[in-house]
């Protein structure tokens, strides 16, 4: 079998998708610890174009971007399928990570900002979620119906990070009266075996997320 | 055969990405304009999250985004492919795809704007040129090959609208002297049958931009 390297970074949370899908074939492999502030030789060889994590390495061979990892993951490793065979669901599922990908960048927004720029990423990750409780999920267990699948991946890391980002920042827009289709698959969600076990360290997770938070803040405020 | 609709307006760009799709494959559609300042109860009905065009509707479902529309249009009917059969291959198809969808809101950034913005709209898309030159193309005549696929489709309708959006405008970024490896592959792209037999009108294409940014230009002048 050819060796399957993952170039990552905890807690980065495009990385845990990556983990989940690969923890979720049963693949092994090795997982090489990236310095985003000193980048490898590696990490420059294998993504020239964003020179950034995560990167899969599969025989020697690259894949940039976590939620096409996760796709090449789910055609190399067909067990426990995460994309489903019927096309027209596989295109809804598809629409469900596009729209993880264009929309959860709002969270840096707030993690990364005080006062309107700020406030405007709490906008912005408030529609997000509405979409998905509107739109999303229907009165399904997962995206992906009894199993979790390729959509439920992309929201997992972007949920969880809104969840860490809430206890660095000290805001709470995740409400069960507001969302409770989506925190019930939140709660669904962080109760599968491979999810559940895998997570960072919640301390240290919101620790490292704080000191970002502030070291950005002093940077942005000393200009 | 189940029916097939495509909701549009011409010249959207990623309209084109779809009937480019749908051509290449020999599919026979109904194309239904849709009046984007006006949307119909249909479109509202099948792209409820985003309300935008294109969908396709295939047998009664609908199908939204453009680059998804086109994975499933090389899914349901798989005559002439247009993603490879090899998953890393597929994976690199994959990352051009997305590459495209993340940079070439840069295009409109220019089309839309003067002074500073645009001018990091023009920063920002020679960057993105640069990294196809240097990184996408190698030396294939297309992304996909010898045939093109469903990056060249991508970066179609991406370049295609700036070439309009250039003369619409009245600026010169894609140079030979630059970008001679995609200039030769737009040169190659649009003799493609296909997609020559399937552009809009270019004076009507230049005429709609050119007051489509008067009037934007004009709006923000009276704020």
């Amino acid at each position: 079998m050819a060796e399957v390297k993952l170039l990552g970074q905890f807690p980065n949370p495009y990385v845990y998708r990556v983990i989940w899908a690969l923890k979720s074939k049963g693949v092994q492999y090795e997982f090489v610890e990236e310095d985003i502030t000193n980048k490898s030789p590696l990490l420059l060889k294998y993504n020239p174009v964003h020179k950034k994590i995560p990167v899969l390495v599969h025989g020697g061979k690259p894949v940039c971007e976590s939620m096409i990892i996760v796709q090449y993951i789910d055609e190399v490793w067909p067990q426990n399928p995460l994309l489903p065979s019927d096309p027209h669901e596989k295109s809804v599922a598809r629409f469900w990570v596009k729209f993880a990908e264009d929309e959860s960048p709002s969270i840096y927004k707030i993690l990364q900002n005080t006062g309107e720029a700020m406030e405007q990423g709490i906008k912005e990750t408030l529609e997000m979620l509405q979409a998905i409780e509107d739109h999303g999920l229907g009165d399904k267990k997962f995206f992906g119906g009894d199993q979790i699948g390729i959509a439920d991946l992309a929201f997992g890391s972007v949920i969880y990070g809104l969840v860490v980002v809430q206890e660095a920042v000290g805001i709470k827009l995740l409400e069960a009266h507001k969302f409770p289709r989506l925190l019930d698959w939140h709660k669904n969600f962080m109760q599968v075996p491979v999810i559940k076990e895998t997570l960072p360290d919640w301390d240290e997770t919101v620790a490292s997320l704080r000191a970002g938070r502030e070291a950005l803040l002093k940077a942005a405020a000393s200009q």
